[in-house]
């Protein structure tokens, strides 16, 4: 059996009252003169950010704020985030908003100390070995960004995206209240899911499959947020249920459901080139390739497809015939991507074909000019992930 | 639904190589004198204790020892612990056992630092504001001490057996090599599955029982523990299945399968005079109180024991009787507690039969002298707690 590491400090304040103690957690991590982060004029409309400001203001902390940061966070912004923060003094990074504002405030968390240019973490140049502290209130769940020690950010120079991970990054706390997400659109909501479902079906096809406890709890989480999903794309303001997606959504990425260094991970990176090239939502963009993935690696570990088809995906056992049933555990979870207005292959995604060309750059780009490879329960060179791009075109 | 809050900040380092790791992790915590704290002879004998204090010195830490915890472990020893801390100025208390070691651990950890009694914080009538960093090697899993923010002390004075819990006191790292485990006893394996199991238990029958998510974590973790325990009897050096007993039992305590403040803790609380007054075995004295009260509280929700009888205890649902299939869960927890060896009423757990005049001291002290209630999924009058003890004799 593989060692594993769980480290998940993040101190969660969960449900409706939970932005009341801001001002109190904030003080309890050493901030004193906070940025608070956000994205679109969401923030805006629906009052969070003056709401938030205020109850900092009435707590004795002082605040400056940046807004602007779009899906795939982008390097510029995160560069005038570092800058702003220097200028201000600021001591602490606060997010309003979901993967995108925290994996950004990570990275100002980062580069704020950091004399070199922040993109050498990202392009393991160098380890970062301080960074400011960084807490959130959550508004959209998906990347489990606000209990994860993650961060992707896209350079624009070259439509890059890269990841970079390190525990000294771990949000000191998360506010999750389950009423700001009642406003986040359909189709967000669905690649909400799907990221949030991804995150731990990427633990779950490891190499190693061997820690029954685990793989039970992720494919407990799996199946809850499948249900969810329809009840709250039915009842936008069905509390109950937004709030089961809310916590799935930080457990499917702080370790629960599996150590991530154990994971694969070949998807993420695949689909990582996707959004940067084409700039489409992630979750989309793993739907999109997540089921060419998995016809081309199920061969590696068809008893693990098998145990997903039926565990996960409600698929009866055909016991004569695992290949059969793993090909309908994916084949249900394209109609349940359909279901849910996801993708299921390129096409779908971009709105029209992709190009050779297009195809040849992004396998460029995963495997980092033909010299790494990707994933771990089947080890791709780049002429499989390139296989797996024309497969899901 | 109710608000929640999660807080485990504990950093696992699980597997067989983990205890190489000690010394750089007291240092990362601030360690420089640390206090080595054991029960009996079983961390001498089997080479575990020198193994720690050779690696702490190899690291550059400086180290004391100090032995001798029992189960149920005394205030008496706590003190003797305080004393030493203080002649010699630890800055780190390093716990190498199982809860009762652990437990200590955070009482020498709180009282170090506080000019009062340690046992003000027991008995409610001081908060800690400060406390010694803790940490485990963990050699017995059962009390989830090793994640959690909990404490239970046994006052000599009147045999009084009491909690403290403060977050404060959150371990800072726990060590878990699954190997340590292989020489626990049958007796004790299985009164620590019946802990573990239970731990996840007082927060499945609470009040509200609103959370899909954390109700089928839950219920995964019961069932997965359920079929454990019965391979490492068979086998103690089954190494898969006694690791997967210790993870589950510091997820059983680390508020993932349901926070804390939300559950019930009646059985525990009627338990903890019955290790007080004949000194057995915690988890053991769990599973004489648990049919009963089972019994006894029912009806404040049959639904909720149906849904435990079906989806833990494997017994098939007869829809046109909830009572009925209720009942059956029930007595297939007397059964699974017959058969790891553990008693299923008070007679069999100590040898004899309980008397009328014990009930009543027991339960005096279980409402602190008729003053208080216990539970939740049921609010448990004095009246109740004895209804209960004589159920349960």
């Amino acid at each position: 059996m593989k060692d594993f590491k769980f480290y998940a400090p993040t101190e969660v304040v969960f449900g409706e009252k939970s932005e009341e103690q801001v001002a109190a957690l904030v003080k309890r991590y050493g901030g004193t003169k906070v940025l608070v982060h956000f994205g679109g004029q969401s923030a805006v409309r629906s009052g969070l950010l003056d709401k938030i400001c205020g109850l900092l203001r009435e707590g004795g902390v002082e605040s400056v704020s940046l807004g602007g940061v779009v899906p795939n966070p982008r390097l510029s912004k995160v560069q005038e985030g570092i800058d702003l923060c220097r200028r201000e003094r600021v001591d602490f990074i606060l997010a309003i908003g979901g993967g995108s504002v925290i994996d950004s405030s990570k990275a100002i968390a980062y580069g704020v100390p950091y004399e070199g240019n922040v993109w050498d973490f990202y392009l393991g140049k160098a380890q970062a070995e301080t960074c400011l502290p960084v807490a959130s209130v959550l508004t959209i769940p998906a990347a489990g960004s606000e209990m994860s020690e993650a961060s992707v950010i896209t350079n624009e120079d070259g439509m890059v995206k890269l990841g970079y991970s390190n525990n000294i990054s771990r949000p000191k706390f998360a506010i999750m209240n389950p009423r700001r997400t009642f406003t986040l659109p359909p189709y967000q909501t669905a690649a909400g899911v799907t990221d949030i479902m991804m995150h731990t079906m990427e633990r779950y096809f490891n190499p190693d499959c061997d820690m029954t406890l685990t793989d039970e709890i992720a494919e407990t989480l799996m199946r809850t947020v499948k249900e969810c999903v329809f009840a709250v794309l039915k009842n936008p303001e069905d509390y109950r249920n937004r709030a089961q997606i809310m916590w799935a959504g930080s457990l499917a990425h702080n370790d629960i459901t599996g150590d991530r260094t154990n994971g694969d991970w070949a998807t993420h990176q695949i689909e990582h080139e996707l959004s940067g090239l084409f700039d489409v939502t992630h979750g989309a963009g793993l739907a999109a390739i997540w089921p060419s993935w998995a016809r081309y690696v199920m061969g590696e570990n068809v008893s693990r497809f098998v145990r997903f088809a039926v565990n996960v995906m409600g698929v009866p056992n055909d016991f004569t015939d695992p290949e059969g049933t793993a090909l309908k555990g994916i084949e249900a979870m394209e109609r349940f991507y359909h279901a849910i207005g996801m993708p299921i292959n390129i096409h779908e995604l971009i709105g029209r074909e992709v190009t050779d060309e297009e195809i040849k750059e992004m396998t460029r780009k995963c495997s980092r000019d033909y010299t790494i490879t990707q994933g771990k329960f089947k080890v791709l060179k780049p002429e499989d992930i390139e296989a797996i791009y024309r497969m899901a075109r």
